[in-house]
């Protein structure tokens, strides 16, 4: 796979495959003659190009019966390959694992997932993420099409993974890439599995097509993504979207990551149950909640912090859409009214009438459609053909 | 030129161009074989664009004397044209004009600025910017092989001019891009003047290269621009960058906006002025800064609130560098160092190694130059050729 290729001569070459691959999914099958006439390539360079995809399963060749026949040489005709461009997406939580797999048409096929205990050594995970995803598509998944893998990880990807901070609990076994590589024998794609679910919420889920979208997860930890002009954003060293790391409260508790009064010292289901001060977990805190006044107190103050720094994140990027997400976000109204109402009050009145809060739709499962996402949108196999940014012409 | 042109084919045959004129000024003069050879294109294709280039004026061809023309006919080499590709940038502040061109080197062959009256016409500040155009590199400036114009206006330029929130004051003309078109001859980009500036320290300025921005300019206005994977972010309906109406102060000052405790009404000029009482205007208190205690407290004041909203701004978007521009920045690092100061104590720690503080460095012509900038970036002609994005592959 042409993933890993650098320098201009590759770009070039990487072009021109999506170019063909482009070309065949939009027109359907094509002869030689017909992809040479629409793509504008020499025949040398064609028949390189082509050559090369039917090499690696992308691209099928084949005479289609009668007619064509009649005279001279047959005319073989190019096709997608029906199994190529299968993707997954595996997500490594803190304590599941979840994976999820899209035929060539982008339609998921199939997700499933499992809860393990926080401290499952990695090479187990790995055999449960193996055994999930042999269960796909009622096992009929054929990996030896697979374009790619996508997954996603705890915590930030890019940053080295032992520094002066030293390292973060949870961070990914440095490993990780190298063992999927070899179990899949495809190109692994990783990221941070939050921001991934940002991704999915862009792609298939709440804010399905909008170029710039703000994704806040309140779980047991808070944090998020951004997708900014229809791609995911990762930021200098892979640390974009730590909204759960903007101060909320100036003197407020200090937080895991060493400083005070983060977001996530205010709005982790941890920091609602301690403001509570009565339910043990978040399942009976929310079976609490239509009967508690406290409840909807502590909700609504959360919320108003939270829609107070998503105003300050919104202000900053103009998104169309902010997603919501997380298993906090289970608590409805109580909690979404107040963060709504502190959003559009913080945001700049001209930004009020276009912008939108919405919640998450993808639940559990959005880290592994992340992954897969992620897999379409840098592999040539599927990737979207570059959109020119739009501009203020005249 | 093909700014213009929509859809998949003149996004085709625009890729096309592009790479041609890579090629022309990667390596120099090239005969239309060596194009066909490194290019790939077919014969059909490649004269095809070459043809629609010369015509255009951005490529020249011409035979070399001697040598090539001894045996059979002369063969033809194509280049650059040497003045193609100028750009000129314009930026239509409140109360000034300032231009600047580049030559096809990219280097500034010369700027200019003249202040006017904040309630100067239209017709009288294009008048006044062809003025100083026209005075660029001695005179002898070729607008004819001008390949665009990059404007840079106040206000948000994506919205619509009048709306329910009302019309922005200093709102820019809905003709400007018309008239500037006729006037010129060449497409006509226009961009918020303060994210064109973003762009412009982002190419020339003081983060030349990096590929993630975040661009503060305390001024009159407090406002801002983003810069992301290297291009101008501009958000949902030109939206971004608006620093200035993040709340810093809950309780705050009632904004120009409509809200609260922006932090325009704790950063801006005037409100250093208002909070000092005793200067009359920034010259007044900058004179007055070496040796007044209550002027050093306003700046250490309002450094922390800036470095507070910019550790929000940094913590959602991972940049390598944050720039701080604007009149106010003349006081040094009275102001500077507070803003760092709280900049860091709110920046997640992890993030602390890896982000940077950096006085602007571009001045008055930055908006100028961003305009310019703009133009390089979105024109065939002299467009970077897109590279890929960064991914951890494996």
């Amino acid at each position: 796979m042409p993933l890993e290729h650098q320098g201009p001569l590759a770009r070039l070459r990487r072009g021109h495959e999506e170019l063909i691959l482009r070309l065949l999914r939009t027109h359907g099958p094509l002869s030689r003659a017909d992809l040479g006439k629409l793509s504008g390539l020499s025949r040398t360079t064609l028949y390189d190009i082509v050559g090369a995809l039917v090499d690696g399963g992308a691209v099928v060749a084949a005479v289609p019966e009668a007619t064509e026949r009649r005279r001279g040489r047959p005319v073989e005709r190019l096709s997608l390959h029906p199994d190529a461009g299968q993707a997954i997406g595996i997500d490594f939580a803190r304590r599941a694992v979840h994976v999820a797999a899209v035929n060539v048409a982008h339609e998921v096929i199939g997700s499933a997932g499992e809860a393990h205990d926080a401290d499952l050594p990695w090479p187990r995970r790995i055999k449960l993420a193996e055994r999930l995803v042999g269960g796909l598509a009622g096992g009929t998944l054929r990996l030896g099409a697979l374009s790619g893998v996508g997954v996603g990880v705890v915590g930030p990807v890019d940053a080295p993974r032992s520094d002066a901070e030293g390292p973060k609990s949870g961070a990914v076994d440095p490993d990780l890439p190298v063992l999927l590589r070899k179990r899949f024998g495809v190109p692994v794609l990783v990221d941070n599995n939050t921001r991934l679910a940002a991704l999915a919420e862009a792609t298939w889920g709440a804010a399905t097509g909008v170029q710039d979208v703000v994704y806040l997860r309140l779980s047991h930890g808070v944090g998020g993504g951004l997708v900014v002009g229809g791609a995911l954003h990762r930021g200098s060293h892979g640390l974009s979207g730590e909204f759960g790391h903007i101060t909320a409260e100036p003197d407020g508790r200090r937080c895991s990551c060493g400083k005070d009064g983060c977001l996530e010292t205010v709005a982790s289901i941890g920091a609602v149950l301690r403001a509570h001060g009565g339910a043990k977990d978040l399942a009976g805190f929310l079976a609490a909640l239509p009967h508690d006044p406290a409840a909807a107190r502590v909700l609504d103050e959360v919320g108003t912090r939270v829609g107070t720094v998503l105003a300050a994140v919104c202000n900053a990027l103009g998104p169309e859409v902010t997603v919501l997400g997380g298993e906090l976000t289970a608590a409805g109204p109580a909690l979404f009214d107040a963060v709504e109402r502190a959003l559009f009050a913080h945001l700049m009145p001209i930004s009020r009438s276009r912008a939108e809060l919405r919640p998450a739709t993808l639940g559990e499962a959005a880290g592994a459609l992340g992954g897969i996402a992620l897999v379409l949108h840098e592999s040539p196999l599927l990737a979207r053909y570059p959109e020119p940014t739009s501009l203020e012409h005249t």
